[in-house]
């Protein structure tokens, strides 16, 4: 049998772990698999190109583990109220080649994006950094502010969206969490004076959301909406004077921000500031740039995470998502029906059929 | 909601359609999209190789529905009373990038693989084949048995295995369907007389089940068992005086038994022949082989089919596998345990909570 979390499961066991330790457990996981970056088979991902948008299939591999997403991108999908993002993952063991886990991975990879985000910004936003921008407040939006105030104590907000019902629905749903919202009239408004300035926005466009002349020395920009190709929000001059990070630089040039950059522009990765090989920010005087576009090793962490919290808690379901026949070499007994009814397994899920 | 098909909900579909009924309708459906080939986004499997086995992704699209499925290969797990094999695939929409279908493919895999084997005899086998050489009694041999009954109307069979446990296995599944099964001392007494001979041993090797001069002119071929870089069945100059096809030559050179000739020697596909634009067996004298290693295109046949049937028989079950929140922008919302019960996700798995 296969453990499988749904979204809903997912959301169960947030809870009954404490939304903190989730997060705190979430980066633990980030450092470690950073840390460790090498042990990691890396291939580019498969992608299934069509008019309303991409397919994906996202593998890695730690050698003990083998690790899956399945992810879309379909811009248009918002007309027909559908999600323009959705995701599911599985996780297999190596030595046998059976699958482990499957789960729902549009929140798990919403928790991902957020958690790498304050890692990265431990080690690059300056001590003490308490104020936040987040200029964008779609579906991510919230799991950035979580992140931030559960990782590095962040409890201030300025934030900024041209549609006001997404700043409505952001201070709904960030009621509980006790931060300070202070709405602003423009991304500009929302910059100033902060310590981190967070970019996550919609645009499927080369966009200028935050210009050189809105960004004080000494901020950290958390640059999450710049992820493919064609898509940045930052200013070339803001890129130009700061100190810049990335998850990998081969996949980062193609579809960060710096695409806007020389392909041999000096980058960090963050796996070698994590590891204590290179620094991270040099001085209080400097802008540090954290540019986000997501990686198959954090879709890992995240899965080998909920894994280990769905057998610590109980939560989740289980399917018979593999054949198990008695005797592995008679695969035709499955068809059987009499042996079907002896071959031990459970059926957790109502089939229907016709009377 | 994703529709969730076990291993046990395809047999009870195949026993709800009907045994003959379910091989002819797959047998349809790959020929319709092996006529259809060009329509196919075609790319090489992605593999992760580790010292026990190997774990692939097999994608494929037609630009109205994307399938993949998830198959491994590790050879030493008969000794942990695991299957060498074992799989699970998905298809999704093209259109919304939202998954519809998962489903256990252990059973569709070798579904598929009887269908295509007696497809391809249709158009290979001399007319009036009746008589089968069955070598190799493994998971794979029922499911050949079955598919050449339902489609040419084979009903007399010659069998043989190294392993007699494996021969009485196969005797008793066979029971119900009533074919004559004579037990044969030898691959070569197997291989006497009859007009198929279908090899599908386990041997993980370069091998000679059938030399050159078990063959009689005539004689259809339908080579399972050589599936992969190192493991052959077939006696080079068997092949080298055989007219020879295949499903997709530039992975079969690789996988096949034609991975013993020269990369030049002259193949057919089988598609081509499907569509009638090359001839199939020459005369009645030829000696034909199907060189089958399997390609996606034949997982995304027996996937579609699945799904097809279980809208029509409303067997199989449904998982909540993709969040779906009330608002798409909003998937937050899905963490407030008050929303979550008014989301409308129906929870069709049972799922267990600490007390």
């Amino acid at each position: 049998m296969v453990t499988f979390l749904s979204a809903r499961d997912i959301a169960r066991l947030v809870s009954e772990v404490g939304a903190r330790r989730f997060w705190l457990r979430l980066v633990d996981c980030l450092r470690q698999d950073f840390a460790r970056w090498d042990a990691f088979e890396k291939s580019p991902r498969y992608a299934s190109h069509s008019p309303r948008g991409v397919i994906e299939l996202m593998p890695t591999s730690d050698g003990e583990a083998f690790a899956f997403k399945y992810v879309n991108g379909h811009p248009g999908n918002a007309q027909f109220d559908l999600q323009t993002v959705v995701a599911f993952g599985a996780l297999a063991d190596v030595a046998t080649g059976y699958p482990t886990l499957i789960a729902d991975m549009t929140l798990a990879t919403a928790f991902r994006t957020g958690a790498i985000s304050a890692l990265a910004a431990t080690h690059l936003a300056r001590r003490r950094s308490q104020t936040m921008a987040l200029i964008g407040l779609g579906a991510q939006s919230e799991f950035q502010a979580c992140a931030f105030q559960a990782v590095l104590g962040v409890d201030r907000l300025r934030v900024f969206d041209v549609d006001p019902e997404a700043v409505d629905k952001f201070e709904r749903n960030m009621a509980d969490f006790g931060p300070t919202i202070v709405r602003c009239a423009d991304a500009r408004s929302a910059a100033s004076g902060t310590d981190i300035v967070t970019t996550i926005t919609a645009d499927k466009k080369l966009a200028t959301v935050l210009a050189d002349d809105m960004i004080a020395p000494g901020t950290h920009i958390n640059a999450v909406g710049g992820d493919c190709p064609g898509k940045t929000e930052l200013a070339r001059e803001l890129l130009l004077r700061s100190e810049i990070f990335v998850e990998y630089a081969p996949q980062t040039r193609i579809e960060g921000e710096i695409q806007q950059l020389d392909p041999e522009h000096p980058v960090t990765e963050l796996r070698e500031v994590i590891a204590g090989r290179r620094p991270g920010r040099s001085s209080d005087d400097a802008v540090t740039i954290f540019d986000s576009v997501g990686f198959a090793v954090e879709d890992f962490s995240v899965l080998r995470l909920l894994r280990d919290l769905a057998r610590e808690t109980g939560v989740g379901g289980k399917i018979d998502l593999i054949a198990a026949p008695a005797n592995p070499k008679d695969l035709f007994s499955l068809l059987h029906p009499i042996d079907a009814e002896h071959d031990g397994i459970a059926t957790p899920l109502e089939t229907t059929q016709p009377a």
